[in-house]
């Protein structure tokens, strides 16, 4: 997003050997240097359930925390009542586009609770994080897109799927095939797509 | 880890259309279903400055809430003064593997702090985990292979690095070849790679 600076990262004194921040994108994975989050999506795409399954067990196979795996997922087709419950707590924002994509999945995180001798709950959403990018990742591979977002009622949500205080309704996956192109998509200022510098990112190590 | 329960995920009423949580392994993505975390490495090694600015790169261009890019590395390749600087805040229990990975990294999160208008600290570690989940595919895409952990002093790699309060230094990754297959590598209960079954991560929808 431009203008939000990186606070607490020195540009200076950094980088040793680290090259040109651009250099390098063309030889990232086609898998993470194609994806992108589009904020349209195909009303006629419909997800097979096979590939339902293979996106949970995407996110199944993630690395987490002593093997806690503190995540969980409300899965929601198109079509389905499971999608007619969801859609109902999306923001003004989201409302409008995020219905259109063939599965919304909300993303449980398993959070820590006093008095509970849970080990791992420390690592819950930086876990469930993995697990997500691990879904999207699958679902990069099946030629589908994925928008995350937190424009919904997250109390809402947990209220129509009877979710516990222990688990959080953390983000919403909206997942499809995108309905145009990424030029087109993310309008004229292409924001989704500018990351900062190497430079901005790499803790100064002098 | 076996033993630990889903406490909360009601394992009845469970499922509708999901099939057997064992079938579609051989259908992942080969990033996905050949990803492990190994606890020896090849103390030989080593990584190029190339490979280390694409694991860098697969990071960079991970998304995140409202583009917000709430990450920071301290990069410490096998050999250097950063490493040395590493190392010595390891836990016994990961001195004894982590210095022989090709590369360590510290995973920094930008938590929020009182009196800021950060506005997607929220994130932060969700994001940080998509992040790191990245940079783990890209290794994987290499040939190479991750292990994060959390057996360090925290306090002492911040104190170390000059890491202010508003970031969090998370978790690490050991980063290189892994010195053994996966069967011998595990040991005897081969639990790194264990799972709930599918239908324990799938919040009952009816």
């Amino acid at each position: 997003m431009p203008g939000v600076p990186v606070i607490g990262v020195p540009r200076s004194r950094c980088c040793p050997g680290v090259r040109s921040s651009h250099a390098m994108n063309e030889s990232l994975h086609p898998l993470l240097a194609g994806r992108w989050s589009p904020t349209s999506f195909d009303p006629m795409h419909q997800l097979a359930q096979d590939e339902v399954d293979l996106l949970l067990q995407a996110a199944r196979w993630a690395p987490s925390a002593g093997n806690s795996q503190p995540w969980s997922f409300i899965v929601a087709r198109r079509g389905s009542l499971e999608h007619t419950r969801v859609i109902r707590h999306l923001a003004g924002s989201s409302a409008v586009w995020a219905p259109t994509a063939s599965l919304l999945i909300a993303n449980l995180a398993h959070r820590f609770v006093e008095d509970t001798d849970w080990e791992f709950s420390e690592f819950s959403l930086y876990d469930l994080g993995q697990a997500v990018a691990h879904m999207s990742i699958q679902a990069q591979a099946l030629g589908l897109h994925v928008r995350q977002f937190r424009a919904f009622d997250r109390d809402g949500i947990a209220k129509e799927f009877a979710v516990p205080d222990h688990w959080e309704v953390t983000t919403l996956s909206a997942i499809g095939r995108a309905a145009r192109g990424p030029e087109i998509d993310r309008g004229p200022d292409a924001s989704a797509r500018e990351r900062h510098a190497i430079e901005q990112i790499l803790w100064p190590v002098s």
